[in-house]
């Protein structure tokens, strides 16, 4: 996998702003924050996608979320907050080392902005479609 | 806490396309798709917003991501995808029981538009803010 910028900073090479850090997952303020306080989740794992994440990193991620979200209520005094993480750069990934965002929403102003493009569920094709993932995600 | 959508299809009263479920999680196709494949991943506990889980469903449901992840990515052919988790009504919330979105993104018509009102970070505001931060997700 390509170093990326987040890899230098686990490796100590670029200073950041660390606001956690356990065995597996390192979090830090982003430098082009959407609102105060947008924070940046990675785990430790050089993975480029979620989907390629072992499940101790993505297990150690789920558990610290909430914690680093409590401390950011207390510190911003915001309690609105979207977590956003990209994979792929038509889904806007930007850095190729899985990151979550912790991104805090003070006003419709600032934090992130949601287009919402709704579509109806075929249920029939829905019915197929979950069979077949009950299966994969069972084995 | 108010009864929600979520908590009737919990409890079995909702009829649902479930695609993954364990212990502490259940994961289920969104009947309002942003892209073929929306599936929505939740707590069985029932909290309103991630920043009130509790270490083990928060862990639960990080360790489900990538394994449904994978599923889908068999199943819809989609290999890019974007993960939403939203809390509060400014933050577009609007079922409160907290739920992960996965949303495949074929292309750019469809699945998450996102908009990004990107700032500066003051590095000496920065600073003092990730100190209070790390002494908050120590203790």
């Amino acid at each position: 996998m390509p170093d990326t910028i987040f890899d230098r900073i686990l490796r100590g090479e670029v200073p950041n702003h660390t606001v956690y850090e356990d065995e597996h997952v390192l979090a830090f303020l982003d430098i082009g924050p959407l609102a105060k306080g947008h924070t940046l989740v990675i785990p430790k794992e050089a993975k480029a996608h979620l989907h390629e994440l072992s499940d101790e990193s993505a297990a150690a991620i789920g558990r610290a979320l909430p914690r680093i979200c409590r401390a950011l209520i207390e510190v911003t005094d915001v309690d609105q907050y979207n977590i956003l993480q990209n994979n792929g750069a038509r889904a806007h990934q930007a850095v190729f080392h899985v990151h979550f965002h912790i991104i805090p929403k003070p006003d419709a102003a600032q934090g992130l902005k949601v287009g919402w493009p709704v579509g109806t569920l075929d249920h029939d094709e829905a019915s197929e479609m979950a069979a077949r993932l009950r299966e994969l995600t069972q084995s």
